[in-house]
Parts: C-alpha cells; sequence; structure tokens
C-alpha cells in the first residue's frame, strides 16, 4: 500500500463531514474519500443487523478506491460494526468510540454520553470507558431529535435550546465532569449544548478524538503521505443531498458530490 | 384476481398504519398485507430517483403476495412514484395526494398543505387541487421535522407546539380553510396541529380520503371481499423496529411484524 493512498472516511449521511474536517486538521497533506449513505440515511435508527450490512458496503466501497486506512465516522456504526469490519479489513480501521471514550476519562470520571438510540442500546461507550477506568460513572442518553435538529440545521434557537435542554438537563442530575458528543452530527449543536451544560461541564468531539488515534495509528505504520503531498479530495453519496447545500460548502467548499447508486457487496 | 386477494399497502415506515387503520375502518372485510420499509425509511429526505426505486421493490414485495390492489401509503412515495408504478402494475393502484386534494376543495379553496421535503418539492399537491379547480389557493411547507416527532412519539407538550407553530403559522396567515396533513405521520400529531390552526381552518388526512377512493375503485371492479369474509392480516417491515412498542400496539395489537431483509428487484 503506497503511503500516497487516501483514507476512507464513511458515515450515513453528511454529519461524518464534521469528523473528515478534524482529520485533515491533524492529517492536512493526506488524501480522503468521504462516503456518504444518504439513501439510507440515518443508521441510529435501524437495528444492529441493517446497520452492520450498510457499514459493511460502505467499506466495500472505499476499498474499491485503494484506501490504506478507514475512519467508521458513524458512532451508530463504530458501535455495532466495528469487528465485523476489523475481521474482514486489511487496512487499519478507525471508529469513534474508544478514542471518544479516552479522551473523556481525560477530563474526568463521571462521563455522560450523547447519541442515537442505536448508539446508546449498544452500551459501546459505557463498556469503553468502564474498560478504561472500571471507578468511572457512565450516563447515556438516547437522543434522537439532535440528529434531525442538525440535518435540518436548526442548530439554534428556541427549539434547539429546549430540545436539546430535553436530554441535557436528566444527565446535568448527575454532575458530570464531561459528555460525549456521541453522533457525528452533535458538534453541529455544539454551542447550544454548551450553552446548556454551562461551563463546569466539557464537551468531548469523538470525531477529534479519532483523528489523533489514526495520526497515532499511522505514525506506527510509517504510512502518512510525504510532506509537500498535494491532497487529493472526493466526495461521494448514495443519494444526491440538495437541501444542505450552504452548510455543506461551509464544510468541503465547492468540491463537488458524486453520486454512486450502485453499492458493491459488503466486505 | 379473487375478491379474497388481500390488499396491499407500504410506507417507508410505520406512518403508513394511519392509513392502514382508515382502510380498515372503511372496508373491515377485507384482507391487508403490509410492508413498512423500516431499513431505508424515511423517504422524505430522499431524491426522487431513489424514492421511486424503493417505492418499485415495495411494490413486486406485494405483488408477490397477490395483492388485488396496491395503497401508496406515503405521501413522498405517492407524489414521484405513481405514474412509474402504475405503468407496470396490472392492479390498482391507490395513492395519497388526488384523494387528499379532492377532500381539500370540499372544504374551501384556500387550501395549506403540510409534507415532507420530497412531497412539498414535488408540487404535487398544488397541481392537483388546481387541475381540480384552477381558482383554489394552495400553499404548502416543508415539516421535515415533524416527521421526527411523530417517529419519536413526541406528539404533545412544549417542544410539539412550537416546532409545529414553526410550520403552521406562515401558513395560516394565507387565511386557509383547510390544511392537508400530507404526509402520513402527521395524523399522529393532529390534536397539536388542531390546537394551534384554531377551529377555522380544518385539516385533512390524505388517508382517510385514500381509504374512500379504494372503496370506489374496488366497488367498480366487483371487487370487494364478500361480506362474511375473515380477513387475514399481516405486517412486514424491512427492519426491526423496538422502540415504537406501545405506539404500534395501538394501532395493529398483539399481531407481529415480519422482518424481510431480502426484497424482489423492483416492478
Amino acid at each position: 500500500m503506497s503511503n500516497d493512498a487516501p483514507i476512507g472516511v464513511f458515515d450515513s449521511g453528511i454529519g461524518g463531514l464534521t469528523v473528515l474536517q478534524a482529520l485533515r486538521h491533524v492529517l492536512p497533506q493526506e488524501s480522503y474519500v468521504y462516503f456518504g449513505d444518504t439513501a439510507r440515511l440515518p443508521y441510529g435508527t435501524k437495528s444492529p443487523e441493517t446497520i452492520v450490512q450498510y457499514a459493511a458496503q460502505c467499506a466495500a466501497f472505499l476499498l474499491s478506491h485503494n484506501v490504506k486506512a478507514i475512519v467508521v465516522a458513524c458512532n451508530s456504526a463504530s458501535a455495532h460494526a466495528v469487528e465485523y469490519l476489523r475481521a474482514r479489513c486489511k487496512v487499519p480501521v478507525i471508529e469513534m468510540i474508544e478514542p471518544g471514550a479516552r479522551a473523556a476519562l481525560r477530563i474526568g470520571t463521571r462521563i455522560g454520553v450523547l447519541g442515537t438510540r442505536a448508539t446508546v442500546a449498544s452500551m459501546a461507550y459505557d463498556r469503553a470507558i468502564r474498560s478504561l477506568n472500571p471507578d468511572a460513572l457512565v450516563v447515556s442518553q438516547a437522543s434522537p431529535l439532535l440528529v434531525s435538529l442538525a440535518e435540518e440545521q436548526l442548530v439554534d434557537g428556541d427549539i434547539a435550546e429546549r430540545v436539546v435542554a430535553r436530554y441535557v438537563l436528566p444527565l446535568l442530575e448527575h454532575d458530570l465532569d464531561g459528555i460525549v458528543l456521541g453522533c457525528t452530527h452533535f458538534p453541529l449543536l455544539r454551542e447550544v449544548i454548551a450553552a446548556v451544560c454551562g461551563r463546569h461541564v466539557a464537551l468531548v468531539d469523538s470525531g477529534v478524538a479519532a483523528a489523533e488515534e489514526l495520526c497515532t495509528v499511522l505514525g506506527e505504520q510509517a504510512a502518512c503521505a510525504p510532506e509537500g503531498s498535494d491532497p487529493l479530495l472526493q466526495y461521494y453519496v448514495s443519494d444526491s443531498t440538495t437541501h444542505a447545500g450552504p452548510w455543506l460548502r461551509a464544510l468541503i467548499g465547492d468540491v463537488p458530490l458524486q453520486c454512486v447508486r450502485e453499492l458493491p457487496p459488503g466486505v
């Protein structure tokens, strides 16, 4: 595998672009192939079996682009499909949960987790945090409406505040040190979540933590793109998305999204 | 085709069960096969091409159960896929838009429409209403968060009221006679929508209107199940759904949902 090979990144939709942004911040010289499975989003309301099936197809699509690593930029897929993917992919598979858990424990031992229904039901953050520190307290809150708010770009104002408060206030009763933004959509709501939390509760962005993890893994394998590389960015989606236009442009600039309607069978 | 053959009903998820309820109210002696494409829901945020592809597979699945008619219990699929389905299916295809348009015009000529982004973008209600009465006023409002609220069963209280107000108040500025609930999820929010609208604006349930249409079509074809038939109800979904349990039971009782993971190629 050439060091110039791109890094593959997938999500159920375009929320994973917040992770890609973090990756590019930490590893700006790398090339990336992003795939958003917009024809079947969201994943966070689907069953574990369905999430595994979809993730396996996303990984196969990325591998067909000769990626040197895969980043599962979706917490629901990280929670349910990573063992499956790691058993079948020859390249490193970076996921969101364990890096997020480690970053949370750097803040304190009383941790809240906001996630999709699938992520919270998996108990993946609970397990990851407690395996690192068995004395940690973990309280999780499924927050499905936050995904819709982010997708609708309704990220401030009265409705966003009330929906965030509905999910966050019960968590705050546990005297938390930090809250993990356990869905790649939630950094878009960071300001309103921070306002509801107040300054004594830190917010942990799993995407940023996963970017650091990828940096470490590529370094260990001496697989980083050489300095001065000319990075290539490619964006693919399984369904054309039109309404997220302004937000998309802010994240990725004027690079077009390419629509692929047929995915390979899963890995 | 035997008169005892079932009627096929499909939706992107379980919102179409509100339509099935209306169908069973009008045609209680009929058997029904319901299919909810829960592995790929929602449809209302997807592109026309993807909605057609999914609807074609839903129809093929129902036809494999020898249905005598297909009810497209999803406004987004009705708006984009009905011509395609009618050109390929030998059985009658009943959809939501035209019956809803006709029911709306029985109330008045100043009509609001609440729908998904896909339904509103299609202008299907606008065309259907104006083709029946060119002088009618039609104002539409894409209301994507209402779908999420209904799916989360957050159908009353402060957040529901504010989200409904956000979408409905701009419509009310047009001095409307009625508002079409142009998504099969929205009847679940009927009470809060009615409270925001006040008593002078009638709400039109396209599902009820479509049920009357099906009754007429079966009558014309002398295809109704005979009196005293013992109706059979079958419910299929493409992904297991667990969280909607209590709501599901209220709508369909204790009949199990059967999960089918492989759909036939489309019609």
